[in-house]
């Protein structure tokens, strides 16, 4: 079965989750072979985190897991796009729909989403 | 001005282009503080290279430049989303209109979209 190369980039792979019905970019997080196959194993969006170095089921804790409907290759197979249904609708441990909540305006970082959950730990 | 977290990730932070019309995720590459500022100042995508090790004007040579519409940053402020009009429809070096054109399908990856171009060489 083909796999995508953890060979490089010292064996974490960036993965994207986008929203498959908005089309929004929710998060970047990070794959190693054992996130990349929990993945495909259960259907739900496992990552590595690099914080606390441990196989991270997003969602595991506050519910808001995703649960993925389609999973995309790059041309150099060193990314990962993952298309999910994110339960809760709220993907950013701030309590955003997306984590990319802050939009670059000339000198500021300006909130662009409405926080629909308080924030939690993670 | 803030900018995003460079001290992390060896100074070398994830950037995902999104397609600002289509909501299509075009590619990820990485930006350095040099890439960040040189995106700011010419509006055009500009990545760092980890394989050539230099500033990467994106379609410097194809002509098939991103021209920066939004730039929004996550919560850890380690991961920079581009929304990009990507001229030329074509993100990826393979000639396909996103550099995920391939999905995963049990045992095998298949490829989902159409190519555009003929490959090129970066």
């Amino acid at each position: 079965m083909p796999e995508p190369d953890f060979d490089k980039r010292g064996g974490l792979l960036p993965a994207i989750a986008q929203d498959i019905d908005t089309g929004e970019v929710l998060m970047v997080a990070y794959m190693n072979r054992v996130a990349w196959r929990h993945t495909l194993e259960t259907g739900q969006a496992t990552y590595w985190s690099t914080a606390r170095n441990e196989l991270w089921v997003k969602g595991a804790t506050s519910g808001h897991v995703q649960r993925v409907r389609e999973i995309l290759v790059d041309c150099d197979a060193d990314a990962v796009l993952l298309r999910v249904e994110q339960v809760g609708g709220v993907a950013c441990h701030e309590g955003y729909p997306s984590c990319f909540f802050r939009r670059v305006e000339g000198d500021v970082w300006r909130i662009v989403a409405e926080r629909r959950d308080p924030p939690a730990s993670g």
